[in-house]
């Protein structure tokens, strides 16, 4: 019996690839949400079809796929008071951060996923921070995953591993590592499924899936796909 | 114009002290706290008349002491289900740990305070997090709140600094330091409002405080009195 994994999991594509990444390598694999009154709420509630659609994929994935946890953190949104919870425009401050910046707030995820992980017994604590899209958030940094990896295991006593397998890896790598763990129908799976649009809009279908199509994450997700396919073999 | 502070205030004896430390330093103090259904929320309502109460000890200390803000965190208490939440007794479990551990507390109360700090333009971030009074939790230790500061200014692009001025000091020491810093009236008002009992019983009035007199809290803050009132000056 290897060490469990507990996924972040917001029902976007880089989450859903990371369950997929965890699903084909540990044994046991549980989710966690967070609910913190996001403007785009529409991925949340993706996540149960994307659970039961990823667990189709593969029998031993189906076996391996447990519990889902939410977690309500209306505090964040509080605190923060940024664009990503109220109706303003997306835009870049002074210091170069987009004003979807909610300070720490991945610190804040990965923090309550140990206290659960510490609960549920589960090591492997697997998340979609990524440096290299280039949206400047400090806190998806690997300096930053990896210093609070250090924090949580003085402040919880536990040796958790923070894996974040799309941290060195731009969006068209992002598609095909969901290519490689998961062949074609993973692929289709997160055009149809995932919803990246920081509007909150199903919009038209495109070939990269659903949204707005004009938003810094629907350009950035085209964008990824465009250069993903082409390239495919 | 010096940095300005945000204390963890609780309302308790210890962060009480530390709300004082602050005062006496920083020109701008802000307090924080933080609800998440606790057994001992009699302490939480001490927190009003404690502000108001040490605003009274010096003008100075009144002109510099500024909003207060309250952090609901049901979540926490939702993950951790843990005695100190809970009806249970309070015991130590197998690994040591007393029952009321809820994994990474301060951990979750440090990263929403250096948020709401960054919001406030506050750099010091001071808590009564302290590693003498045998307690056990492993995210009062030095090595937590020193690990913790790297990544939080890492992952927020900022360069606050975690006080902890009881860190190295026991229960006695910090009666002392409340002598120390605002006098008698000081430890008089911390004696008379201030609370500290696990079980939220205001109890009978002893010359330490209140409380019900044999809870590890009650226990450790008498000690730490009678310390003290034997050896002052």
């Amino acid at each position: 019996m290897d060490e469990g994994a507990l996924v972040l999991f917001s029902g976007g594509q880089d989450s859903t690839t990371c369950l997929a990444w965890a699903l084909a390598r540990f044994s046991r694999v549980e989710t966690i949400g967070f609910d913190y009154g996001q403007r785009h709420r529409i991925e949340l509630d993706c996540r149960a079809r994307l659970r039961e659609g990823i667990s189709t994929l593969d029998p031993a994935w189906a076996a391996r796929l447990g519990e889902d946890h939410m977690v309500s953190l209306d505090a964040l949104g509080a605190i923060s008071d940024t664009a990503l919870t109220r109706e303003t425009a997306i835009a870049f401050e002074a210091d170069g951060l987009p004003n979807t910046f909610v300070p720490g707030r991945n610190i804040v995820f990965l923090t309550f996923a140990a206290a659960l992980a510490y609960r549920r017994d589960l090591r492997r604590i697997v998340g979609g921070m990524c440096e290299t899209d280039f949206s400047g958030y400090p806190d998806c940094r690997d300096d930053t995953i990896k210093a609070l990896q250090v924090a949580l295991n003085l402040g919880m006593d536990r040796r958790f591993v923070l894996d974040t397998p799309l941290m060195r890896i731009d969006k068209a790598a992002t598609w095909a590592l969901a290519k490689e763990t998961g062949g074609q129908p993973l692929v289709d799976l997160i055009v149809e499924d995932t919803h990246t649009c920081y509007l909150g809009e199903r919009g038209e279908r495109h070939d990269w899936g659903y949204g707005c199509g004009t938003c810094p994450a629907c350009d950035l997700r085209a964008k990824g796909y465009w250069a993903f396919a082409v390239n495919k073999p």
